[in-house]
């Protein structure tokens, strides 16, 4: 145990020690075990998922147990789950050098955030007041997905230039910002946000860029080599990407109302994200000399549509209306690779790593505006009388608002989300900044062997090198022996 | 704006010129408006997917919203969705240096795909005579991407040797000719092809290997080097394989009837694809002398079976058929990738990068041929009168037809889709001839360079390259002065 | 034919011969055909996917096919055959050279093994007593992939070292092993076993290493230079461990109870899941003297919680109990890939290559375990009279059962798994001895060469070796040439 000493001084001194040995477990197995009393006291299974459900099933008319929740969501929970573990992970090991690292810690900071945020939202959203618990069911396991694809929006931001340790820490307060600024705009503000444009897209954009901002780098450029991609971490992206494509439109219906809500933000999110791909192929292709286009663009832009349709995917936005969002995101989301992103390195010492300004931030954002837009011009001759109700939940003490009110209250969110994310990631970002967390130094960013055990290379390569490097000394040795009998 | 006179020039210029800058974004963004005008004068939500639901769900006396076709078809929807996106897409990476284009290009032409088959299907299927609108709800999307499918197979065919702005061409063409097939052989002849053996994969097998054969390239052995794979090309082609293998059985029971209609078209085509398996592996290992198995045939050859049960997978046709099927088909298809593929390109002028003939031309066609004998010999004794009816509708005009009956309709449908393929597939061709559409040159097939930003190789490489070079140089300096020396 | 000759004399001679050409073809087709036959004889619809569904629905007052079972258990059973078929097949590809015979032969013995499965749970499980058939519906697809998945385990420990006809005894006998013990363990012992804690992790596990015990190899280090991963491979094997862990949760629910159990059971799973990634990563660093993480225990002990809460899903372990399960669990498997696989080695002569004892065997003894006294503290006060019935099936003549009683039921039913596994294990690996089935040479494990033809390496390598290879022999020449002239 004298390693443990080692361990402590490492981790108190102020050098750029990157050894996790003693905070990683630390913080694995203080949070886990933080997580298991927290469940034990407040945790419970709701009336769907309980023995009780037979019980439940006779009191509510309920003839068939089909009506349980889980048939309604299940199969979009599932999607979800994989654009959480596969797509974001996958999405992320475009470079080089650091696969393990994007699909690793993305896996960890998911499974770990996805409990924090049972317990969050479940004490802002379902706290029962009676018996102060907290009933879970597979809308809740929906939930606690979304709050976590937050935090691992921010993680591709900081992608390659944080320690695990760090990126723990960002997903803890991540997951708290997320549960109250949710709270604000879905409870306060009762807007509508079923795929999270507002409250998942824009604040988790903001919050990572906020936390890059405070976080810069300025001699990141002497990890430059390792900031990039090969052949196949390209392929392996777009697993990523084609996954996170395909079910985006499971991810914007989820939560959706049943039956005709589900139905429709499928259909207008499956629309959208078509829409997006034309464009951003349109813009690749435009923005080379050549003409050649760019995976980075073809892995990215194209789920711009889905962001921006998070808010709007279940309103009467209708098809055509889709197909409108997702070629300008297409566009959008492009040219903010082209030219955002280096100006914002440039000139706003802004170290973005996925680009998460083009593909969350700003569609995420400008899906906060969509949606209060479309709302702002509902009306029941579109909707129906009783469609307008269920659609924004016109009930109880909000049963009075006027769709051009809840356009504003939307607008006003999307404000919220866009605060929430930029001031909660300044305050994570100083507290990253201390020297405690054991993020690489700047030659050392992008680089699996920071944190990982790397397997060696490929056997290919060795043998040609020993083999040229004895066939040259040999002949050197030739050489220089004819040489030196010449000059003799 | 100087570049785009440049581009003008390529643009009529006779050679062969793979600089798409101009085309490929004229094409997206043309079309992408075409589709957002078009969709807005016709695509409406249908009403399981407006807010008119609840309206809809009293006047039909539907008690729940799980009745809702969403719950009964979007599982299956988002299976058929991976199957081609990634199915599809990784399935055509195996070419060492063609991945970025097999599954960028594949997302390409489905996106836009399935926004034209939406409509061109709307067309001819739902047009609404009053309002002269489409309504389009969780069916139209599994159609819409069946639509995809005939183009995607075709692209199978063409895979390196044709440009991105082809490809677009061929699906305009492919989803046009497929919804009129489609009208033909569903609609005017009743034939049912729930998993499309007869209208997805023959038409579309043939039609790409008819756009194939006018494409014909003698030179295109000056492209070898890269008309093969590698160890990991070929293990992402295995992604695309096994997601194609697993969802099949949604595959072929998307769009069948409610309740048993989807349970036996699964169980049909889960039992019929394992059996494939077995016969592959056999084939493949008693082809090569020392038993071998070849992974062309693992990837491809498995899959027979889904294809073949693609029209009676719906049908009594027993689990031990479904067995048949997959056996005869795995045996058959493998055969193909043996002999006939060489044989097609060495007698008959045919280029078929990925054996499109074996996997979909073939096993489509004898699909459609079991799915007619199936039907002949349909009996109320099996079907009983009730399921008969249902299975075939057998209502409205076509009330009084019998199974025999159905079973020639069922093969004469089997060659229209025949002759759609070809004779399509021909006058395409001929139109891809122009040399206005950017494709590469006969030593220049098969590589991403042409139309990829492709990333530098690993950097293991280039030092070994370097370094002896280095090295190299320095000992002919040597050598060179030695000899000089020893001249004089 | 004289090569039948030659095929024949190999089969029966000693010699390490790999030469699969007789003897796997000649098991596919004989297998394939006995299972065809075999379908013929036994295998039908069930009510719910023949075509007389409409009349069974009268018969029994359903009012909606949405109340078919495909409805409840589809979307699971994807889940689960996405498990098998890309989970366990990818989950194996982290060997450097080993990834075409990981994902093929697991797709091979997968094909085979669950047409078997079909026949052997049918024949234990569902036989009609008066037609003496077997009929199927999407539930029995889910208990075929299930039994399967017991062979998949024991193909794990074995990896590397056998022949694609060893394997394809493994899988045969180890399905009716499986239907053997399935029998014992629900249904004489009557013990809930919805996710297969003991009827497969248990029993799979323990029947790999019994085999692996056998066929032990004392000079298998001659292969130690390809037993090892390299950087692609271990993100090929991450594709498999994430889709597993994603799934798992349909995998532990996709045949318990409608409603309220299917429902409970995911929710458990999910957590338990989420629990083992975090221990997982903390005992993996704390592990390392760098701290540093090591993609082995990534990929494999994340997943101990899935597999130790397939008994106790389904019961009320309360959402904090399955923390609790994943805690140990991920903590347990971790220490075992670090401790017990070396030590197996070295002290049992144990060869374990993907570690299967630690993420299967003691996880599902352990979940047996944990079943067991979760069943035996199951009490009406948390379960309601009714919901303790449904939930451990107290009807009939296990009417009187007791929760205590049921427990120690349960925990006998993990030592019969454990029985069938070592003394099955031990029994087919002295079938495997015989030296007539191809297994590989120790020098020539872990290699794809050896069944499959392998694609050449990517081309950026030999110009590099030809190119200097050249220049060197042209130096040389010089050289040499000068060395005469000097000489002389």
């Amino acid at each position: 145990m004298g390693n443990c000493v080692d361990c402590l001084r490492n981790f108190f001194c102020g050098t750029k020690n990157t050894n996790v040995r003693f905070s990683l477990p630390a913080v694995c197995f203080i949070w886990q075990i933080a997580m298991i009393v927290l469940f034990g006291i407040f945790i419970r299974y709701d009336e769907e998922s309980d023995t009780h459900w037979a019980q439940h099933k006779k009191e509510n008319n309920i003839t068939s147990d089909i009506e349980n929740d889980f048939y309604f969501r299940y199969p979009s929970f599932q999607d979800v789950h994989v654009m959480i573990f596969v797509g974001f992970g996958f999405l992320m090991t475009f470079l080089k050098k650091y696969s393990f690292g994007a699909v690793g810690f993305n896996f960890l900071i998911a499974s770990f955030g996805l409990q924090w945020a049972l317990l969050m939202q479940g004490w802002f959203h379902h706290l029962d007041p009676v018996t102060a618990t907290i009933s879970i069911g597979v809308e809740s396991l929906i939930n606690a997905d979304f709050c976590c694809a937050g935090s691992l929006i921010a993680f591709g931001a900081l992608l390659g230039k944080v320690s695990p340790v760090q990126m723990l820490l960002v997903t803890l307060f991540g997951v708290t910002l997320f549960a109250v600024e949710e709270y604000i705009i879905l409870t306060l503000l009762h807007c509508r946000d079923a795929g999270g444009s507002m409250v998942i897209h824009c604040f988790g954009g903001y919050y990572g860029l906020a936390i890059s901002w405070v976080l810069y780098r300025p001699h990141l450029h002497e990890s430059k080599r390792l900031n990039g991609s090969v052949y196949h971490s390209d392929m392996f992206a777009m697993i990523g990407t084609l996954f996170l494509w395909m079910f985006w439109p499971s991810f914007n219906s989820a939560i959706t109302d049943h039956g005709d809500g589900q139905h429709r933000a499928a259909i207008n999110t499956y629309l959208a994200l078509a829409s997006s791909v034309l464009t951003t192929v349109a813009i690749s292709s435009l923005s080379d000399k050549r003409g050649k286009l760019d995976m980075v663009h073809i892995q990215n832009a194209t789920l711009a549509g889905g962001v921006a349709m998070g808010t709007a995917a279940e309103f009467m936005i209708t098809p055509y209306g889709s197909l409108i969002v997702g070629f300008c995101c297409g566009i959008i989301s492009t040219f903010g690779y082209l030219f955002v992103t280096p100006f914002l390195e440039k000139y706003l010492k802004l170290q973005d790593t996925c680009g998460v300004h083009n593909l969350h931030a700003v569609p995420g954002m400008l899906g906060g505006f969509i949606g209060a837009i479309v709302a702002a011009f509902a009306s029941e001759a579109i909707y129906s009388k009783e469609g307008l109700i269920s659609t924004f939940d016109f009930v109880g003490e909000f049963a009075d608002r006027t769709p051009a009110t809840q356009g504003s209250f939307q607008a006003a969110g999307t404000c919220v989300a866009i605060a929430f994310g930029i001031v909660g990631g300044v305050c994570v970002g100083l507290v990253l900044r201390l020297p405690i967390w054991g993020d690489p130094a700047d030659d050392n960013c992008f680089d699996d062997e920071v944190y990982w055990e790397v397997p060696e290379e490929e056997e290919s390569i060795p043998p040609v090198l020993e083999y040229n490097n004895h066939m040259i000394h040999k002949h050197q040795d030739i050489s220089e022996s004819n040489f030196s009998v010449e000059q003799s």
